[in-house]
């Protein structure tokens, strides 16, 4: 699990070595099998054809097929946390938009990986697990984002700032959700998501619209 | 269809035909088979066992699996419009309020039917089928909450009140998913949901803080 190891400080190790290069081909064949095919799809046996090694050459990598999934989470959220840690140089507004526009192209141009994540139960809902406590890293840049904006009043309206991090993550999911099932009840996903953002951004700053920095 | 024309019109006729009696016996075993063992248990030859009837019995009332699935959602979405279409005598934000409660409510007492008609894909996505025009009735109620609540200012910021309403049904997609997912990352869910709901009212009502009527 060195691989994965290497990610979970954020930066994988300089040289792999062969047991991990082995590891990051069959975990990108089994990120190809889940992108082509859906959930579903992503079988041990498929992985293995896609990775054009034996069956028994994914189960000595992840155990399981669970123990793939997991894997195939982790790497999610890591992909997800790289992309909406956006540059802490930023205005807090202009910060805060980046990153949710980061979490909502995630979605949209990884579907099968963002439902394997947030698709609800999963390894990211058992408490503990690897994915889970990846998922709670990008819970921690939603978390930062959100205490650049929050205003004194706001700060007061909520018991910690993870409360309102958990809002906005709350309207970023669905803002996804229903635009990759397809059942949003008017059109225009892009603007209907700006207005949402400019929505969090005014309860955020204690119900004034701030200027858009 | 009688039953399903019925329930179009919001009440079902008052003397059922056989021809009504029976299709709502077997929806009513769909719906339990449902509940139980989720969608992928809904087949015909598990509803028909759990009426008491032949497989043909079901393909003779639905035609198909699928047309089966379309009237179960057809059903959840007329239950949910019952259910969110709160009185209307009610002060405006109060009334929203309810109307918010009463939709967390359905999708967490029945998350299975919840799932069937807002978990992505499905009937209510295939534009014009009866499960989006029952859809669009449920979407139609909150609107009317909304714009119950809308001020002049906020009027001012979306495009129509459709808009405001899709904002207002995504974040309570979103809160109900996750919470159904059992992926929440702050603990409280029932109080997030107030938090959510109270910034929702705030940025409904021009951004500042309504009394609670």
């Amino acid at each position: 699990m060195g691989a994965s190891e290497g990610a979970g400080t954020g930066a994988p190790p300089r040289r792999r070595t062969a047991s991990e290069q082995v590891q990051l081909a069959l975990l990108d064949a089994a990120q190809d099998v889940l992108d082509r095919e859906g959930l579903p799809g992503v079988t041990v046996r498929a992985v293995a054809r896609e990775a054009g090694v034996a069956p028994m050459g994914v189960y000595n990598r992840f155990g399981s097929k669970e123990g793939m999934l997991l894997a195939l989470a982790v790497q999610a959220l890591d992909d997800l946390w790289r992309e909406v840690a956006v540059d802490r140089e930023l205005p807090p507004e202009e910060r805060f938009r980046q990153g949710c526009h980061a979490y909502r192209r995630f979605a949209l141009e990884r579907p099968q990986r963002y439902a394997l994540v947030f698709g609800g139960g999963g390894p990211v809902a058992q408490t503990g697990s690897e994915a889970s406590v990846y998922g709670h890293a990008v819970f921690e840049v939603l978390i930062e984002l959100v205490e650049g904006l929050l205003g004194p009043v706001a700060r007061e309206r909520f018991a910690h700032s993870g409360e309102a991090a958990q809002i906005v993550w709350i309207a970023l999911h669905g803002a996804v959700h229903l635009e990759l099932g397809g059942i949003g009840q008017v059109a225009g996903s892009h603007d209907v998501y700006e207005q949402l953002l400019d929505l969090l951004v005014r309860g955020l700053r204690d119900g004034r619209s701030g200027p858009r920095l």
